[in-house]
């Protein structure tokens, strides 16, 4: 099952699918049928059973989905339920406001340091997480075994600082800088483009009022 | 051309591009061949042309794109020449950010309000913008003819806050809110699941591991 290449069509989905089950966990259901999901989802019940079977269906017929299994599965798929190392570069209110995300953590994410160039915010802490200066970046990675980098820098610095980053051995990087970096190959790229979304919200909202 | 339909994935590159080419404007670049444009966008010549002739082209042959004419066009695609009124519920960290970001502006986006229902923030500015509580909101959106709420609050009241918002006469929501919100069909919703982004990143980086 591991051997299998999985369409990034289908990974797309799969936090959605999480997402959605972690709520009824939360609701105490115990099982949901893929056409009582596929309702709740707005995805169609074949394309919710096609997903899941990419990775061995979890489904029995006339039965539905154990939604507990199925949550912790899919949480395995996705790798929550390893401890990964992060640190944020950039302690600004976006910084804070992921740095104050406590629902991160049921995923495995261990915010372990946050970095600035403000001198000014060197040696204070959020949610008891220190802010360090960036010269200290190479001893901290290396520490602290750091994983993931978020970036939550303006975009003039982003790609000098995501080179850096890449240098001292971080191996993914959560890029809310609105830039496209470009990094080796092995490096994971992850972007919230925040502007690009509200592009998006724009040309709907425009294109609705020409059609009404 | 107004009338014509334009795939969904079309529009979801349309930011980028617009992206792009501000970049190259800023950077003094007049014209640029589609093959130069795809190897910095890191897409086919072929899709650049075949994206941009929804358009009606904007290319001429061996000469190339217009930056500031693609620019300039693709901007008023995207309705970034008109002029889009937003309020903020929530004025915690993330609100805060998204207020912050003064490039917004360039592309219509005029922050009038921030909304929150910690009474400590009464009356309190962010960049000259007041902080409101909720039960303000009514009047404000009428009176500021407000078209847009960024929704940066947690899950848990997302859903009921959305619904009011719709009440008030909201016509789109960018909905930062870690929760997919059922409205009525003629209301624009455009989502940043900022966890669904950690945990596709999460499993890139599990998935490396594996086949390294």
């Amino acid at each position: 099952m591991e051997d299998r290449t999985i369409s990034r069509a289908v990974i797309s989905r799969l936090p959605r699918y999480y997402r959605y089950l972690g709520e009824l966990l939360n609701a105490g259901v115990e099982r949901i049928s893929s056409s009582e999901l596929s309702k709740r989802m707005n995805v169609t019940a074949s394309q919710i059973r096609q997903d899941l079977n990419n990775f061995g269906g979890f489904g029995q017929q006339g039965y539905g989905y154990n939604v507990q299994y199925l949550y912790s599965e899919i949480g395995k798929i996705l790798g929550l339920n390893k401890q990964h190392n992060v640190i944020i570069i950039g302690a600004g209110n976006l910084g804070q406001a992921i740095a104050n995300y406590e629902a991160f953590e049921k995923s495995g994410f261990v915010l372990k340091g946050m970095f600035d160039i403000n001198p000014n915010l060197k040696g204070k802490k959020v949610r008891g997480v220190p802010i360090c200066m960036m010269d200290e970046l190479k001893q901290f990675v290396k520490t602290h075994d750091i994983e993931i980098a978020a970036l939550t820098i303006p975009k003039t610095n982003a790609k000098e600082v995501a080179n850096i980053l890449v240098q001292n051995g971080i191996k993914g990087i959560w890029n809310f800088a609105h830039i496209d970096l470009q990094l080796p190959e092995d490096i994971v790229v992850e972007n919230v483009h925040i502007s690009d979304s509200l592009m998006k919200l724009f040309y709907r909202l425009s294109s609705q009022e020409k059609t009404i």
